[in-house]
Order: C-alpha cells, then structure tokens, then sequence
C-alpha cells in the first residue's frame, strides 16, 4: 500500500521573533507557513511518498508564498483553491527553561474556514489516494469545515480508504461540548486515531481510570488503558499516543505507544535538548503512517514515529525534515550526535 | 495654541521583506506598527507636541506591541482601550525602479472596526485638546467607526477644536458611492482639508476642470483651482494638496500646495531619493499640523510641511522621525547631504 | 503553442555577500540556486507556462536545495540525475556607481559538465515539449555537454520542436575558436538566436559594419544590420539582441530588438536603477519565448520581453519573479512605481 | 502603600556580539540600554507599578535611544535631565559551557557620574514616591553621586519613604576601603538590603561565620546567619540574598533568602538553562519590592522574587519583561515549559 | 621610493545602525575599527604598500579587534602600544536623499589622547619609512599628541622623509584659534598638504580670494589660486584639494586638484551615486601618497587619487579596498559597472 | 625552545546555516576559512606563538579571504603561493540533540591538491622553526601533497625540528590500504602522533588489545595500551589521544590522555554543552603543542591541551580564540561559568 496521502487542513503563517527574543523585544520575524496536516504532507513527502494537501487560500501573494512552501518539498497542490478573504497568521514566541513558548492564533476568517463544503469534490481528490487525515483542527474551524470532513470521511469509507485523525483539541477554537457534537460522529469512519489523555477527555468523553494514575500523572499502563478504552468505546484499528514528559521549554522527553492487533507497544524514550518543539505531534503522526503505509511491524512502527519526531524537534520550525535514513539510524541508537562526514 | 493633538484611527502590524525581496522570496519580516493616524501621533510626538491616539487594540502581546511603539516616542495611549478580536496586519514589498511597491491589506475584522461608538467618551478625551485628525480610511473601516468620527468631530466642534481630515481614499475598503455617503456630511465639521485629485472625486465628488490638464497631468494652476472649489463646496478654511510626480519606484519629485486665505501656497520641489515613502502624506499632514499649531504663516506652513514629509520619505518606516531642526535646516537650503558630525 | 518548455544547463550556488559588501568584507553570504537555463524555467513556470530543466546536479543535499529552488517556483525536475562529484559555485560581490559587480566562478568538475551523453534520453525528454532552449554555456562546460547539445537539437528538430540558443559566449569556459568549433554546427538547429555584439563575433564570426559605429558604439542601425546578417547567415527565423548601455554599475538603460520577418522591432528604453542585473539577459530570452509561445506579435513580444527583463533587473537573486500582469502593465506604461494597493 | 517607585542610577549602552561570538569574531553587535537601576524600573513598570528613574544622560541622540527604551517600556524620565559629556558603553561576550561570559566597561566620563548635586531636587522627585531604591555601583560613580545618594536617602527619610540598596560591589570602580567609607555611612538610612556575601565583606565588612563554610561554600545556615549579622549590625528592616550556584556558563541554579520579622524565609531553587544572565539581580531585587509595595507575605515575597529573577534569566537583555502573572505561574509550579496557547 | 608609509593617530570604533536606519530605529549596530590615518594605512597595504600605525589602545580585547582589523588588512602594528583607558567611539547614521549622515563622537579620553610623548621612539619608528603622514585631527586630540606630531615631524625632517599632513578641521574637537596655534608651527614640516577651503581658513588663516567666488561657491580657479597661496604662504611643495558636490546624501560630484611644480592639475569629475561617503577623503589622500611614492607624473597622479577615492565612496565602511588594477580601469575609463566575470 | 610552529595543509571555505537550519531550509550562509593546520596556526599565535602556515590558494579574492583570515589572527601567511583551481570549500550543517551534524565536502581539484612538490622550498620554510605538523588529510589529498609531507619531514628531520602528525582519517578521500601505505613511511620522522582508536586501525593497522573493551567501548586502559603499542611500534616520543563522548549533538564529554616517558597521564574531564564542536582535534593538538613547546611538565601539557579545546567547543566556528590566561584559568577550576568583568 505505497498511494497517497492526504491531509485536509488549513495553512496559516507562522511569525516568530529571532532566536529567544520576545514578543515585545522583536524587531524582526522569521516566518513560516505551516499547518499540522501540510506539516504532515511536507514530512510524508520529504520521505519519499505522494503527499497532497486539500485547503483555501487566498488569492494574493501571502497565500502563493504557502503554496511555494509546500511545492518546495514536493507537496501536491492541486486541490487548494484560491480564494476567500485570508491567510490565518500565529505568533510563537520561543520559550527557554522555566519560560514557556507562547503562541497567539489570529486564525479566523481564513479562506478554509469559510470555504462551503461545495468547493471540494472528495470523489476526485481520493480517487487515487491511499490514505486519508484530518484533525480537530479542521473540525473546529467551522460548520463547514466539520461538514468537509464529514464529506472526506465517508467518501474515504466508500473507497475503502484508510482514515486516521488526530483529535488535536484547541480551547479557544470550541467547547468540549461543540467539540464531542462534531468529533463523535466522525469516529465511526476513523481507522487510527492520534489522540492524548487531555484530547481523549475533552473531545470524546473517554478518561483514563483513576487507578492508574501515580504521583498525578498517568502511567504507561494508564496510557495503555486508555487507548485501550478508546479502542473498544469507537472500534478504532489503532490508538497511537505520544507521551511529553516536558521537564522544561528546554528539555523534554519524548516516547510514544500504540494499541494494535490487541496489544500495547511502547518506545524507547528519547530526552530531547529542543530546537523548535512545535510541529512535534504532526511528526509523531506522519511517522506512525509513513511507517504503516510500508507495512512495518507494530514495535517498529511506534519507534519509527518516536524516533521521527525526536527528530523533528531538532529542527527549526514545524515539519519535519528528517529522511527515512535518518529516523532509521536514529532508532538503531546513533543519537550519539558524532558528525556525519 | 500649544495643545494638544488626537488622532483617531486603526493601528496595524506592517510586514515588510528585507530589502528589496519580494514577498515569495521572503525568509524573514521586518516589522513596524503603524496606521495613518498613529503614525501623525508619532510625528508631532516627536517635533515635541503632545500627541494622543484615539484607538483599539486586541488585549494580546501582539496590541501592547503596537502600544509600546507608540510610547517609545511618547505618544499618549490611554484612549486605547484593549478588546476585539484582531489587530489588522499589512504586508509591505518594497518596489525599485519600474517594479511599484505592493501592499496586501489584512485588517478586516480588527478591534477598532468592531468597537462600539459607546466606548470612546469624546468630551473626555478632547477636554485638553487643541487638534483633532482623522482619516478617510477609519471612517472606512466600519458603520461604528464612521459614527465615531461623526461623534468626534461634532464634540471637536462643541469644544471650539480644530477639526482636520485626510480624505485618504482605499478602493478596497468602500465603494466611491458608500466613501460619499458617509464622507460628505462630515465635512462640515472639517477646518483642515488634505486631499488630492483622486480622492476629491472619488471622496467628494469634486473634480478638477479640465482645462487645467496638460499632457494628461494636473498642472499647478489645476491643483490650485481644485482646492479653491474644494474650499467653496465645503467651507474649508484650508485645504492641504500634497504633489507627487511618481518618477520611478526609486525616485520621486514631491512638493505640495495649501489654499488658505484666498490664496495658493506653493511649497519648493523635492527630488526624492526613496527610502521608504509609506507614510509620506501622513508626514505632510502632521508637518502641515505641527505649522499650524504652532501658528507658522501660510508659506513658511506649505514649506515646513512638505520638507518634513520629503524628510520622511529618507527614512525607514511608517512615520516621520525627522526634528523640527532637521526640517528647518532643510527648509534653509541644507538638502546636500553634507555629513552632520 | 502552448507547450512544454524545456531547457538544458547547468545549476550552481549563487554566493553573493550582504548588501554592497566586497568579498573581503563578507561575514556572511546569501545563496541562490541558479544557471541561465534555469533562470528561465523559473520565468517561465511563474509564468503559468509548463517548463522542465534537464540538468545534473550530485546526490547530496547541496544539490537538493537546488531541486527544491525549482520546485517551489514549479519546475519539472524529473530529468534531473543525480550524481557526479559537485554542484558548482559563484561567487558574486554586487557593485555600485563606478564599482563593477565581479563574479568568481567554481564550477570546474561539476555534475553536469562530467554527465555522460547517455543518461538522457532526449526522445522521452521533448516528447511533450513545444520548446527547446540551450545556451553556449551549456555547450562550453565540456565536449560532452556539447554532444549533448546537438543530441538535444537534432531530437527538437525531428519533434518538429522549435529550438532557441542564447550565445552567452563566456572567455573563462573556452576560446573563440573552440566556441566557434562547437557553436556553428549547432546554428543549423536554431530558429531563434539570443546574441549580442561581442557574442556574435565571438561565437559566430559574424561582425558588425563598421559603418554602423558612432563614437564608438554601434547604432540601432548597426544592430538591426547585425541581426540580419546573423539570420541571413545561419538561416535564423529570429534574432534577438538585447541592448544595455552601462552607465554604471547602479543605473542601467535597457531595450532590445528583434529581426523578424523580414524586419527589425525596436522595443522602448528603460533606464533602470539596478536591483540585481545578473540574469538580465536569461530573463529576456524568456520574456520572448513567453510571447512567440503565445503567439504575440512581434512589436508586442519584443516589448514584452524587454518589459520582462526590465522588471528582473529591479528583482533580487538571477531569475525573474515578474507576472505576466505585472509585465503587460509595465508595457502600458506603469512604469512610475506608485503602490499598488 | 501601590505609590512610586524610584530608582536612581547610570544608564549605560550595552553592546553584544550576535548570539556566542567573541568580541574578536563580531560584524555587528546588538544593542540594549541598561543599568542596575533602569532594569529595575523597566521590570517594575512592566508589572504594572508606577516607576521613575533619576538619571543625567547626554544630549544627543545616543542619550535619546536611552530614554526612548525606557518610554517604550512606560518608566517615567520626567527626572533624567540632558546634558555632559557621554553615555557610558559596555561591552557583552556571551559565555557558555566552561567559557565565562566577558564585560568590558566604558563607563568613565559619564554624564550622571560628572552631574552636581545641584541639579537634583529630591524633594521634589521623590514628592509621591512610596519607594526609593540605589546600588553601590551608583554611589561608586563619583563622590557626587555618592553625595547624591546621600541626599536622596536623607530626604526620603524624612519623607517617611522605604530606601533600598543592592551592595553591588564593583572592583574596577572603586577599592574596598573606598567603598567602605562611602557604603557604611549610608545603611543607617536604608530599610531594605539586597547584598550577598563577597558585597557583605567587601562594603560592609560583615562576614560569615566560617564554621558555616562547608566545603568551601557557605550553607544556607551560613546566609541566613550572614544576613542576621547585616541586619543586627546596621538595623535593617530585611537583608534579601540572592544564591546563584554556577554550575558553568550554560547552566546555573538560582534561589534566594530573606531575613525578615526575626526569621529567615528561604525559596525553591530553580535549575535555570540560561539565556542571558546578566541582570538577574536587579530582576530579583525588583521582584522583591514588587511584592513588598504590595504586601505579600515573607514567604511569598521571596518565592516571587526569586520566581521574577528566574524567568529573567530566560530572556534576553537586562531587564525582566515577565509579567505578574508569569511570575505567579512559574511560583505555581508550571516551570514545564509546556506551550501557552 | 618604495619605502615605508607611516600613519600617526587615532583608532575608534565605528557603530553604524543597520541599513538607512536613524540611530532611534536600531536594534543593532554594524561595526567597524577605523580612523584617518588607520584607513590610510589598510588603503596603503591593500595596494601592496608597505605601511605602518603608529596609535595607543587599550589593553583589552576591543583594543585588539581594532588591532585585528589592520592586521586582517596587512598593516603593520607594532608601534601600537597597549594601555590607557579607552577605545573611542562613534555612532553614525547613514543618510540618504536630502537627510544627511550624522555622526556623534564618543573619542574623549581615548588612549592616544592621554599618551605620553615619551612612549613614541619616533628614531626607531620611522627608521625605515619613507613617507609619514598626520591630521589635524591628530593634533587636536591633546596637547601631548600635538607634541608627538611635531616630534615625529622634526625627526622625519632630519631622516629626509616626506611628511604629509591633512587638516582635517574638526570644530567639536578645537577652536579655530588654538588649531591655527598648533597647526602653523607644524606646517614648515610638511611637503605635501591635503586641505579644503574651509580647513584652509579655519587652520592657517588662509583664504580663498573673493573675486573667485561664483554663485556662492569657489571656481576651479578660486581652488588653484587658493593652492598656490597655501603654497606660497608654507613653502608646500605640493598642495592637494578633493572637491565634493554636495548633490544630497545620495548623489555626490567628487573630483580634485593638486598644486604642484608651479601649475594645478585637475582631475575628471566622476558623479558618485554613494554607498558610504565616510573616509573619502582619507582615501584621496591615501591615492595620492601611493601615486607619489611610486614617482607617477602629477595629472595622473591627481587622476589616481580621485579615482581611488571615487572607487572608496562605492564601498561600504571608511577605508578603501579597491586595488591599484580597479583604480587603473577606472581612470581608463571603466566606469560603467559592467560586471567583471 | 620558543620558535616558530609550522604547518602544512589545506585552506578551506566552510559554509554554515545560520543556527540550527538544515540545508535544506538555509537562505544564508554564515562562512570561515579554516583547515586543520590552519586552525593550529590561528590558536598558536593567538597564545603568543610564532606561527606560520604553508599552503597554496587561488589567486583570486575568495583566496585572499583565506589569507585575510589567517593575518588577522596573526599568522604567517609568506609560505602561500597563489595559484591553481579552487579553494575547496565544505560545507556544515549543524545539529542538535539526537540529530547529528553534517559535513559535505566539495575540496577535491583544491590548489594545494594539485601543487607540485617543487613549489615548497623545506629549507627555507622551516629555516627558523622549531616544530612541524601536518595531518593525514594534507597527506591524502594527492600523490604530491604526501610528497610534500614527505619532504617536509625529512627536511626538519635533517634540521632537528620536532615534527607532529594528526592521523585525521578521512574514509572519503582515501581507503584504509592507500592510507597506510603513505603513513607508515612517514611515521619514521614523527615525534609526536595525535591519534585515537579508530585512525590507529585504519591508518597505522595497530589496533586496541580486546581485553580492554568495555560494554563495547574502550577503558582507559584500553586508550593507555593502544597509546604504548604505537610508540612501541613507531618509535615516537609521545602519543596523544583526544577522548570525546558524545552523548548527543548538544552535549559532550571531553578528556584526554598522553603517552610519555614511559608513562600515560590523564587529564580531568569536561562535561561540554556544546556550541561548535568542529576543530576540538585541531585545539586538543595545538593545546598540546603550545604546552611542549613551552615546556610544560607532561601532567600540566595534557591538561592544557584538554582545557584548550574545551574551550575551543564553547567558541563559534573551526578555531580556538581563546587566550592562554583563560586555559589556565579554567584547568584551576573556573568553569563554573561566572561573569568576568
């Protein structure tokens, strides 16, 4: 199964002061364009598989620049239709030990979110795909675009194409309650589901058992049970949970584990010095399904994702460059750092 | 009549490539926090008048940005209430030679669009004022803001304030019918009028005749003739024309003219060496203010004004940081350039 | 015809120092990823036109990056090998008023220059092509890059594809009688020549008049003559000279012509205050193949390539981001760099 | 008792070599306008307080930046008279891992540091403080500026105003015996001491007892009995130490102590990845006052000082941009750095 | 005569805001080490001469990149003794168009202004050197660097060396009446003096002849009389004048003439479209020492030193990196910028 | 013995993103000029050595840029003919964490490369110096360049100049069997052999005792064995092994041991937190030779060269900058990172 991927999300400008400055000491941003599912397209392709994003954008200069960003790494743009009234913008601010990263969203209005569910004719945009995602993300951003997921999903279903979603739950995009409303119904259609224990609670009304919960935090068999839980509740073919251990802005630890075929596999844990942490959970996700469109076996398949988005989080800005060659010798135990000659 | 200045208008976060990049090959922005009213605030905040703007801003880093650049050159911020959802963004390419300059405007949905008129206590913040300026393009940007301008002008007039306008016309903010209907009866309140050919018709329906066209352009004796009818229409008792003859994107000729008394004021030409001419009618405007103000006589006005705006188009940014010296000396003849040491 | 334009040549890094910095002064240098060939796929791809370079560049991610460049500005890539020892480099120190730009060239050895006639199969390359384009850089990095050439040309031919040669002669690559051995059996496969004065004595032994020198220079007579007699000579269907007059490093006049049909088309002068020239002449010629492509006529194809090339030149880095809206306005006189807002 | 806060002392020009080059590597450095007692003022400021700062800069535009950044950041300079010979400079290498970071000062010649007593009438600046703050880099100066600091203790002791000092023992600026004949005179007038133990000895001649030294460090028993020492010596209301381990260049552990109410009050220690550590007393004595202008309790005094001084290390420059609320945060608990949506 | 340049001055640090950016708009500062006779020497060295400072800096490592800088340029420095109290500075605003560069002084109290006569072994320095140059600035810097240039004078006269002086009026730096006090005396040491105008009248008391006077400015022959009088008046055996038009801060008209063997030699006049004027006409100077220590005839030696100093105006930074062959091309007529391949 | 260090190798031109980017995303590049022996010279006379370097360059400006580089720093530059092809150039992407750093090499066709051995006159190059180093990377370069080694070891051989050797294997310039059959020969003139494990195997074909592997790594034991056997199979006076575990691309240890007079010392070990850790060899080896060359005792000689080029690693780019005062500071225990002022 190596066809294509596609995500289906909006592209937004990311804006960042230089270095560790902040908001108010800027004088100058580096900007990115970015977005979790082209984060996961751009990753997808960088490995070497057909990756096309579905979105809007604006007809001006600023959403040529986004559509540049993801040609560039051999992203297929072929379904973003130009128009609407704008390309939504966040600020990050980067945060150092104790301080944390900051980010304000000016997202609303975007061309996407005021897209009409007309626009996108999924027939034509999966014919040929292998793969389908989206996350609550796009869900929220409007009616319509839950509607468009909606489309995508059963169109996805009808293609017998595989779906995977990430439930990426954002406070101030909706309430838990507008967000169980939407997202409940389109778990039917989802094949693997990328979530977290906060995710799980606020967007699907599934919590961790109380009794796995050491010192206020949740174990690996709290985890475990959870994706377990999440998996019996909507029938999910797999659960892929990554794991934060955020010690500082600086430095976090990294690991990840699935629910599949019955059983939890759990990955090697990586302490990461970060570079730039944002994108963290799309590269952890486009790892886990670059991994199982190759057909990897389970354990590989998490440590594949892991390992990718260790990577990722060595890297300025929010996808991940990182090669299959790479993430591979990565998980063969060469974070050792030596150089590369 | 040394009191003080209110300007009343949007503030915007202005995105600009290094240098002479376009925006496609953009890897990072320079910033400034600008809009046409904020940036006369900054001017006369800086030739030593105090200077309060009258606007709103989003309670995020992001507006106390735009509130700390104001500050920095100590213009009066506490009619700025903080709320709404958005500060509007532009985006800035710098032209050269024969490649014009090229905005993309993102400022719909702002605070101060949305704000309600019930927010700003006129009799207030005028109570210590001398002058009161607004702009076409706030009177643009919503009903509300057209009220406010309406509310500001008629409590600037209770108060005996000098009123003045930029009539500033933006094709992609209204329609020339909506600019009228709403431009038209404000202009009883207006002392002060600063215009050119295009906004006069476009803005107040008042043309040019065309007896005074010569090869395709205006001459003198046609500005002049169009400010007088501007005068006779409304009742101005001034009204301000800056001149630019676009030689290049590079390179401009700039000089100005003011009706006032019964007669024209021509100010001397500047060729202009471009550094950045955003901004360049605000300067004429605030330098025309400031001459006012501080009760210049009519040609030394036109001539300080135009000086100062030939000044702020050598330097970087939205708004004019040149001193009333450096104006002077320019005025007196020191436009050689000789290193000041 | 409006076909596939496919050009043939070689990539290199473009290292140029921060602003008027000379060489010595460097700390830093910004790159570019660029060669006359692909300057105008870039042109052509912004364009709207389908446009591929077959080129060679190394397996390492010096020569990714060089991809990535035509990528983001949506060029096929798909008959670019990889392989070979290196992607050459230049070296570019901007100059300014009496100062000259200087450029250092590393490009010895390089991928393409060492490619083998035999990894391109010309037959499936131009299957779908309309235009074939090649300079006398190409044809002067080695005798295989020669062959290849011819290759190319006498495939175009069979296709019934037009093919273009940009003389481009270059006294670092080869001599005048190398360049004449190689150049001159390749003639008889161009339709339309690119050349200049020096060029064409150069590379094709062809002359001007004498008598059409005055004070030293040769005339628009003297050029018109020149382009005649290279068509009369090698059977050219066009011939197209772009003309500079150098008045210094920072101020340029630019026009060109064409003799076509019988006739010469003198397009209008520009005097341009330089941005960046280097690509000046790669973004005429495409400019012009833009508009035989689209069928213009020839007063109007030489204007707009002129206009095309004049805007380049006010553009950063080696090849043309200009519309083709934004050319056509340039054409209609929009020459005066107002705003476009 | 929210009334002013007033901070008398030099501002200073700091130049820094972009990100960890030596001096000897710089092309450019960044730039920020500092001193112990402007820092103070910015980060009180900041936080929402009134604060003003007492200084003499020169009258150029060097001198305006100044004042300009300590505007921008709302601290009142109504009390910063223009005038003298020059702004002092100094110089930041950034140090990490075992390389220490370096200062350079220029500093000598100051325009506060050659200011007359005369031209500072503290009553009136100090009319409706609730605060005044010195350090002993300020009285090390000049003998008049040590006269100043002497009349402006006086006066805000008449005044029923909270004095405080931070020792700061400065070796290039003055020798001990010097300080000392200065210092000492000057606690009988100070409420509040900032000081650590190398301060204590060197200006006030107090030091530890060593049966508190364990392993050639004083344990916290050691500070506590130190600062017990100052305060039954000199009489002050509190001693406050700051306790920086340094573990290298990159890496320090930082906590604090207060001797209050008959009690030491010691903090948390946080394990800081330090981005720029230079002002990190000034952010702690800062926090400090912060927190007793509004009555917090010993406890929470400390925890929030040492908090204040902690995000201070996280950012850039030398002054605390960190608002109440993150401050309070980080007291909380949330030192994970997880990011702030 | 290929023997030793020797250069006696001044070293500063050179702080240059970023771009065309006023000092109030900088966030950093683009540095340089320079000073006129320091430029003199890199000019000197870089056109493979032989040459030496002789300066005193501070013994820290500011002090040694402004050593580095003349090292990095071949420039002999080990009369450069180590020691004082500090490196001078200045701040200088770049200015375009009718805003003129400002430059703020920060040099008091620099190391060589408190040097000692005594440290300066002016036997042993110009043991073998073949041409020794001094500024009034020099001078001016002290009463002792008066000294030392009278005493480097007087034992330059007794080894048979050129001594060349500029006067290089600085107003901030000393009365007209104390530099006429110094300077005169100094003047029956010299042989070839660099001089304008207004040094010629402010220093030595020597004025242009009113009836040479045209429109407010001095003929060329008003230049040459004042030459031959300078000559007359000092027994100069040469007298050379750099002659700049002031167009704006952009666009200057350079061009000079020298006195010598009983006649005045003017030079071409090249309109310099400027990148940084600063240290123009050091490297007038500089040109003209290099054509007279290598024996050219006198209108190409004029003609060498004006097209140095042309070609120096291009370049960024105060001193001049253009080598013999660029000033060669140049006076051949090469000013057309076209790019050197 | 305190006479001239010389070195043979190569000059290269490293080409570095800006922070963190990969290459992929870089649109600048940060650049040096730099090569192993060149790195020694650079930290040699910045400790106060005499220090020159032979080499050859083009003769065109990136050339200079080398050399510049070199006499800025104060090295010796009279034994660097100009002439040949190219300055090889590599270029370095650096990691972070478990990402790795990347070097790309583009040096082969380099002018050193393609020197003849006749070009280098030994007897007068090392006419009046005390110490010889070359590496394994000048050896392979070509045919001639081992030559050249060669010669030079014979000559200060026959001169009774010590001599050093870095083996430096570099799998991509030549294989393990052509690397041994040029070293072995040479090891007859050496003195003093910097190696570590893996270029003893590959170089030398002496390889560790396995009894002295630990858990897969080398003990001390192991280093101090492998260290002995070299001597005992080469003959030299001392053999010194850098010791570098790498637990990450940010993070280091670093030590060092040496084998002399019949014993192994070892030095303390550094904890690095790394900024660029290219160079560290070049460092560890100059340290040492700075230490022999000044007659350190052998226990102070290998703690020297270890604090060297822990410091070298807290320094940007290939060459150690810092002082001897700040090695010795930091071997007595000052790396706990407090500010110096």
């Amino acid at each position: 199964m190596n066809k294509k991927f596609v995500g289906f999300g909006e592209l937004l400008l990311r804006l960042t002061p230089e270095g560790y400055l902040r908001f108010r000491q800027a004088s100058r941003f580096n900007l990115n364009y970015t977005g979790a599912e082209g984060n996961m397209c751009i990753a997808l392709a960088n490995m070497g598989m057909d990756a096309a994003l579905v979105s809007k954008i604006p007809d001006n200069e600023i959403g040529q620049c986004a559509l540049d960003m993801l040609e560039r790494y051999g992203v297929n743009t072929e379904h973003v239709p130009r128009g609407g009234e704008r390309l939504g913008v966040y600020y990050l601010e980067k945060g150092a030990s104790q301080r944390p990263s900051k980010i304000i969203y000016d997202r609303k209005y975007s061309s996407i979110s005021q897209a009409e569910p007309s626009e996108f004719d999924w027939e034509k945009i999966l014919q040929d795909a292998g793969w389908f995602h989206f996350t609550g993300i796009t869900a929220a951003l409007s009616d319509n675009c839950a509607q468009m997921c909606l489309d995508a999903c059963r169109c996805a279903r009808s293609l017998g194409i595989k779906v995977s979603c990430d439930l990426n739950y954002r406070k101030n995009l909706w309430s838990t309650e507008k967000a169980r409303s939407v997202m409940i119904p389109l778990m039917e259609y989802v094949d693997v589901l990328f979530a977290n224990e906060e995710d799980s609670g606020n967007v699907l009304n599934v919590h961790a058992d109380d009794s796995n919960i050491e010192e206020g935090k949740l174990s690996i068999e709290g985890y475990s049970d959870l994706a377990f839980r999440l998996k019996e509740r909507f029938g999910f073919e797999r659960v892929c949970i990554s794991l934060r251990e955020s010690l500082s802005a600086s430095d976090n630890n990294w690991s990840g584990l699935m629910y599949a075929d019955g059983k939890t596999y759990v990955s090697r844990k990586y302490p990461i010095h970060l570079v730039d942490r944002v994108g963290g959970g799309d590269s952890f996700a486009s790892g886990m399904i670059y991994a199982l469109m190759n057909e990897y076996e389970n354990q590989e398949a998490i440590e594949f994702a892991v390992a990718a988005s260790c990577l990722k989080q060595t890297i300025e800005y929010d996808f991940n460059l990182a090669s299959v060659d790479e993430v591979k010798a990565l998980m063969k135990g060469s974070g050792s750092g030596r150089v590369q000659r």
